[in-house]
């Protein structure tokens, strides 16, 4: 197997100041292992209360992590993130408006930047900035236990559905369903995957459900159409979607996935500035997986 | 409007104590106004791990708010209780053993005992309590507003559903789904519904959904047949099915419903003896709701 060149960025600090001067600006699959790396959702403060009830009600595709305080001058990273129990999630001279790969900018809930590489312009003091957990948390635990996720094995972005699951409303967050990520794996490894991402509650946990059956559950139509990322392969590249009728012992494990906020928000019919990571290229922190893992 | 006997257990160590001498055997709703009920589930310790991650994954049909020591001899309640903020929830001499009116037992997940008044001769050193919270929290407050719930005004229990909405599994706990319960309101009311019930976060907070569109999401087949509690009711004591097609403004509006990890420990297959209350009959507690609403 070769080593791409993304795995050399193995602080959190390096992955952001790749990120920063736009010299990595793909997946952060994989990159800094054992770093928490985050979901980011930012508002305007008026939503900010009930963004917070949404993530407390629905904690598997929404945990949030951490959140900036109420009004804040953008001064530095470390003065405004607050959570995480006490602890500094991230060090000095990070830049949330510039350190993730890619960025989203929705105005008035209509798309207005997709896939930009900073949001300097758009921040103001007006806004409030959530940290969500991601779910690259506990792919190394998963490799380390000789169940490497797949999309990490072939250096593609994790596959991500729509799903018709409904989300409890909060406030004007209301009409909201699940987002998934997607692993495939073999039915006798179910117990054990389920059991290693069981304790990273903080980062959605363990799936959600599993199996060919789960499809029509989820809502899902084709398993080779993702609505974000990569369409899953086989460990031969063939496509995952094949395997369905046919007596191999694979089948798709489905997790919370942190885009579900970003969804939720643009149902909300939100007014103003709305910015989030764009789908799979996160902020890397300097917090490690552990730190927030359940004992 | 009569005032009904059980409204003269006002405070909740007289619903405690006619509970416990069969003084009071049906639903604890209105009684002791403005002191918090729960739920109850009583577990073998070998499935309180799991227990506690389904409700930290499912906190709207299952808010947690307090558990027993892993492990303890009966002695008080005061010293095995923890949780809510480190408030003592029970006063002394509460017995979680009689005090609610009713309970259910299960051994090896099939029902052995319903409606019964006591869990004396089966609970063991082993057994772990789980108090969750209960939507009668916030009813006083909904009351106050000149909302009151119909099933109050009728004196009836509230009406419970099962539905197909399915809860995040948790270890052995697989397979559960919401169970809701219901309270008919009309259309123009149910956004001050919501910003009343939305504080209560820990007691289901506001509702999942609303609206007769809502059976199909939900997968209830009738509203006049709910699965616990009676069926609801006009203010005029029609069916309250009857209003579906005519232009009246009245809708279901569904909650979140601590009868749900009931179910879902049903579905677990779980051996040994496991119990709990009956639902509508709830252990009420020394704490007041607005202990553990948010601020």
């Amino acid at each position: 197997m070769t080593v791409p060149a993304a795995l050399v960025l193995i602080t959190a600090k390096d992955a952001r100041s790749a990120a920063r001067h736009n010299l990595h600006t793909t997946s952060t699959s994989g990159l800094a292992p054992g770093h928490l790396q985050a979901n980011l959702i930012i508002l305007p403060s008026r939503y900010a209360a009930d963004f917070r009830i949404l993530c407390a009600r629905n904690p598997v595709p929404c945990p949030l992590i951490a959140e900036s305080t109420a009004v804040g001058r953008y001064d530095s990273v470390k003065s405004w993130i607050r959570g995480l129990q006490g602890n500094d999630i991230l060090a000095d001279g990070c830049d949330i408006r510039t350190d993730s790969p890619r960025y989203m900018v929705y105005k008035d809930s209509r798309l207005e930047k997709a896939s930009c590489s900073d949001i300097t312009a758009e921040w103001t003091e007006d806004h409030v900035a959530f940290l969500i957990g991601c779910s690259y948390s506990f792919e190394a635990e998963l490799t380390a236990a000789g169940l490497p996720p797949r999309h990490a094995v072939l250096h593609r972005n994790v596959a991500m559905y729509r799903t018709k699951v409904p989300l409890c409303p909060a406030g004007v967050f209301q009409g909201g369903t699940y987002v998934v990520s997607m692993r495939p794996y073999r039915k006798q490894d179910i117990n054990l995957v389920r059991n290693i991402t069981r304790k990273y509650g903080s980062t959605h946990g363990e799936p959600i459900c599993w199996g060919w059956e789960a499809l029509e559950d989820l809502g899902i139509r084709d398993i080779d159409d993702p609505e974000w990322g990569d369409a899953p392969l086989t460990i031969d590249g063939r496509r995952l979607g094949e395997l369905r009728d046919d007596d191999a012992e694979e089948v798709p494990v489905f997790w919370g996935c942190g885009v579900t906020p970003q969804e939720a928000v643009m149902r909300a019919g939100l007014t103003g500035t709305v910015m989030a990571h764009a789908p799979g290229h996160m902020l890397v922190l300097d917090a490690i997986d552990k730190d927030i893992m359940e004992v």
